[in-house]
């Protein structure tokens, strides 16, 4: 601390961007079947011509709701330094989640949670800028003491104190250096999704089986759900195409009751699925550990983050058994600082993360906090993997990029890999973006469907 | 079913309106120290011209993003008819609330669950005036079938089935025109928070102490939380005033981590609380149950649900046995459907169910649902009550009314009380009633701080 540069944060912007990918049923599931990748994107410029770049993302319709939740805040950021801010970020996020009046729409939770992500993933990019590294190297050579002010221990200090997580990466310090240079060396094991959305049909499940087993990839996620016949063929047609070395993981998205969960897995279980991922309610703690219980004598894992709202639901799901795999998400729960927490009380009760990704600028920012993970906490690989989807990667400055292991290569490129090329937002910003306005004016959308 | 007119639904409007109660400190406690007593208005017009009004309670800023989630759902109700929203109302609350973009921004909590709860009471408010009964007598007398079709029993089938909740409904129907007698004698018992708010002195508390007491009323809520030798000083002072016989109920608002929460309430036992209401987070379902079992030898309950963003929350914390007094809000989860469902589920796991009120509307709907269950669930009102405020309910054209034994008055208006008077409209839409107007010209407050 003390030797960042202080500057002056003039102005908060926020946009609307969205891309079209319900055209061609990217990314669809049993819940949500034709989302439109979209994010909002947050600028924080400084004084000093420094600027940060963050965001959170959305399916689409919606966007506009967020948006305005960031705009919101915005008070609670211009005019202040960066220094004033990172010199006791944990209770900065805090305030900004803490608003004696806006908190009562969360709070923690849904679109002022999502608001609060992109404006304070925005912060760790411009203070990455500043120290001139990128997000995960930022992380990793911070003191203990310094990374564990960035979070907000309330409510989770029945599970961890700072004084544990500071004595917990002081334990990891000595061979920090070695993983930094392995990872630099290596990168960091990815796996996909991009075989098995409900949209696409038997012949595209087999194609891009093929062409992620050529790139390299060990792990294949599908997604079931929508109906037991069809999952067992497309889990045979899997199975068949990546054999049976290969991992292979399942995906519900939310769709079942406890009870349906624990039998429609059990009917898949022939295909040794790693683990099922969100079986049911994303809130549902106890119903969740039922399903874990069930599917544990079946060396089935149950996986579940995406949509967990914020570090006390994280902190329930570890405290009841009810993850084998903890999936963060980089832009659901309030941005780093809080995502930081979720990881030191995986470390502290055994739970393995493999964040999700694959939506806008997901996999651009997970990879950080993986690397992160490896660097400083967990210290290995073993059992974990991020996810990686194809997807909107072109659109950004650095995009995340996967090597010939199909591992993610460690970002070099200071901030946080979430700056969107100028392009992307003159062409999909909504709705006046130059595709928009295109895709308006085709037919291709009608602006009533928003 | 089939008895009802059908109406065609043309406009939902809606509408923020702010009343500056931070002015007075009214409704302050330790997370909320300034609010703005506020809601989301919802009018859904039909062209026979029967007209169904709803709301949702928010705390002024934040106030426009609910609306602008709710305007976001509009197409999903204009252009229907009623009877093709009443006769499948379970189907069309899911359909509402998992627009395949619109629920990666919630799932069911938050901004966008707080919208739904705005239009699903509108609806019932018209389903009521179709009618021409009062809500909670609409509930009381429809079939216990009609009744459960309104729930999405999506997550909770592990408690409760559409089947064993239909047996649970019929076993009290021939008795439940007693209760309705009963009711329309003597309404439904009520508790005062008026006494405690944070921001009161020593003088105010006393005074509405002996006010209350006056009034009628037998059990009094205090605000605890900022600190425990003030707290120390105020339970004494209100213990004076209305001595053992009367019950006496404390509220930290979230205020505690879980070990704080039992050492702090420990701390408070000589005061015999009845209850101590929200200790820590409210999603906090396995640290809640410690803080009960806690506190269960010292014969203090605990309290909470303002905050509890849906059924599948609920549903937790009456598996784990982490609440005594289950405190449903008409306007955080998503409206009437959702709030029966929880009615269904406390009944069967043998919970108390203690409405929250206070904010704008709540008392005028909350009084429905719960002497619905006096009717027609529970069938008691042993160790049940109905918190009430005495605020704002001059701005309702049908205004929760409490009767010389400080209990709630059955309405006998059609609909949910929700309708607002035109002039509450006119003086308090935010930002541009006549009110707002006023108090910007006279600088009261300034724009800049929303």
């Amino acid at each position: 601390m003390g030797k960042d540069r202080c500057l002056n944060i003039t102005t908060l912007q926020a946009k609307d961007i969205r891309w079209p990918t319900s055209l061609g049923a990217h990314g669809s599931d049993a819940m949500h079947t034709d989302p439109d990748y979209s994010c909002v994107y947050v600028t924080i410029a400084t004084a000093e011509g420094v600027t940060g770049y963050g965001m959170t993302f959305t399916l689409g319709r919606g966007t506009d709701i967020v948006l305005l939740a960031v705009r919101a805040m915005k008070r609670l950021v211009e005019g202040r330094t960066t220094t004033s801010i990172f010199e006791r970020f944990g209770q900065f996020w805090r305030e900004l989640t803490s608003d004696s009046q806006l908190r009562w729409i969360g709070p923690e939770k849904g679109v002022t949670h999502l608001a609060v992500a992109a404006i304070i993933n925005a912060l760790w990019d411009l203070w990455g800028r500043i120290r001139n590294v990128p997000v995960w190297q930022l992380l990793a050579e911070m003191e203990p003491e310094e990374l564990v002010s960035t979070i907000d221990f309330r409510y989770i200090e029945d599970v961890i104190t700072p004084e544990e997580a500071i004595a917990l990466l002081r334990e990891t310090k000595p061979t920090r250096s070695e993983r930094i240079q392995y990872l630099l060396a290596n990168g960091y094991p990815a796996y996909t999704t991009q075989i098995g959305w409900l949209g696409y049909s038997d012949e595209t499940i087999r194609a891009l089986c093929r062409k992620y087993l050529a790139a390299g990839f060990k792990a294949f996620k599908m997604k079931v759900g929508q109906d037991l016949q069809n999952d067992i063929k497309r889990c045979k047609l899997v199975r068949e195409e990546i054999g049976w070395d290969n991992q292979f993981m399942i995906d519900a998205n939310q769709t079942w009751n406890v009870q349906t969960a624990i039998e429609w897995v059990i009917s898949l279980k022939d295909f040794k699925p790693l683990w099922i991922e969100e079986p049911t309610s994303p809130d549902d703690v106890l119903g969740q550990a039922k399903i874990a219980a069930a599917l544990r004598e079946h060396s089935i894992g149950v996986a579940t983050g995406e949509m967990c709202c914020n570090r006390v639901m994280f902190k329930q799901f570890m405290q009841a058994n009810a993850l084998e795999f903890c999936q963060i998400d980089s832009a659901r729960i309030g941005g780093v600082n809080e995502i930081l927490s979720v990881y030191l009380m995986a470390k502290k009760l055994n739970v393995k993360v493999c964040p999700h990704a694959g939506g806008v600028g997901l996999c651009e920012m997970v990879q950080h906090l993986q690397m992160w993970d490896f660097c400083s906490v967990s210290c290995t690989m073993e059992g974990r993997m991020v996810e990686f989807v194809d997807q909107q990667h072109d659109q950004f400055v650095f995009p995340a990029a996967i090597n010939e292991q199909a591992c993610y290569v460690a970002p070099r490129a200071p901030g946080y890999s979430t700056e969107l090329k100028q392009e992307a937002i003159l062409q999909f910003e909504y709705p006046h973006g130059t595709e928009w306005k295109r895709m308006f004016d085709e037919g291709i959308f009608t602006r009533e469907n928003y």
